[in-house]
């Protein structure tokens, strides 16, 4: 399966794209899409679905995993976030794809296989599952590249407790 | 000048177009995008867009005006609102819109000429100020015409200030 990971923000939003056969994973893409400063909220959301439906042409992911917003982060900074995440799933409505959503807890649990895991050890964990010579040096792509490992890992065991022994 | 109006939210988006000068408005078309309750929300979230886009395509509206989104609702309701919200402000920037935005203070003292109007009042006026038969059925749609006139009016009274006399 190939699963894009969006880890959703109004000034950086990371991107991550996997292949994954539910334990072997593999990197395709992972990266940043920066909207300008200098543009109104509503011309940056232009640039996000922008940057996102381009990766969706390019790189054709069967399914979209996110991160369900939290409500630790301050009121303002939640309202910017869900109405790019809005954006977000808009973009993967359009394209018909599959979508699936994790709590940072489960993300953490699923990648570091500890729910308190700090960022770093995050950021280390999808270095090592996805094999690459560094850990990815953005955060908000190695977020992104998480919730990805994050859901095809689920989706495996799903489908191996629902295939008959 | 012809303003849509939105409303936001996740079962039923207002929508609102008018013309204006500034103190005479006309309503051309007010109505509600409901979406499925049977579909996910980021398909529901489609459905508003595209239902934003026909009516875009369809009016051809120079300024998009939304109400602020408030805090007095509870996290829930927040953050899908919040969703909605940024798919309407991405749909004006698509189609090049100005986006106006406005707080329920604001529309309130713009339409009736008190901040704490109740929702039957704010509907009484717009039904006068756009000169109606009688009153927009839906609360929502009354709604987004309230902020379409709002703007309007606020509009005009800016360009009214910084002429030369």
């Amino acid at each position: 399966m190939r699963v894009l990971g969006i880890d959703c923000g109004s000034e950086r939003t990371g991107y991550g794209v996997i292949d994954s056969d539910g334990s072997l994973h593999r990197m395709i893409v992972a990266g940043v899409i920066r909207t300008s400063p200098r543009h109104a909220f509503h011309q940056r959301l232009l640039e996000i679905a922008e940057g996102l439906r381009a990766l969706v042409r390019e790189y054709s992911p069967d399914t979209a995993a996110v991160e369900e917003v939290f409500y630790a982060v301050n009121v303002k900074t939640l309202l910017k976030l869900s109405q790019v995440r809005g954006v977000a799933l808009l973009v993967a409505a359009e394209a018909g794809m599959q979508l699936a959503e994790y709590s940072p807890l489960e993300i953490k649990i699923s990648v570091v296989g500890y729910g308190r895991a700090e960022k770093c050890q995050v950021k280390l964990m999808v270095q090592s599952l996805l094999r690459l010579p560094e850990a990815v040096e953005s955060e908000d792509a190695s977020d992104a590249l998480a919730v990805a490992i994050c859901h095809a890992t689920r989706e495996s065991t799903l489908r191996r407790l629902v295939q008959p022994v």
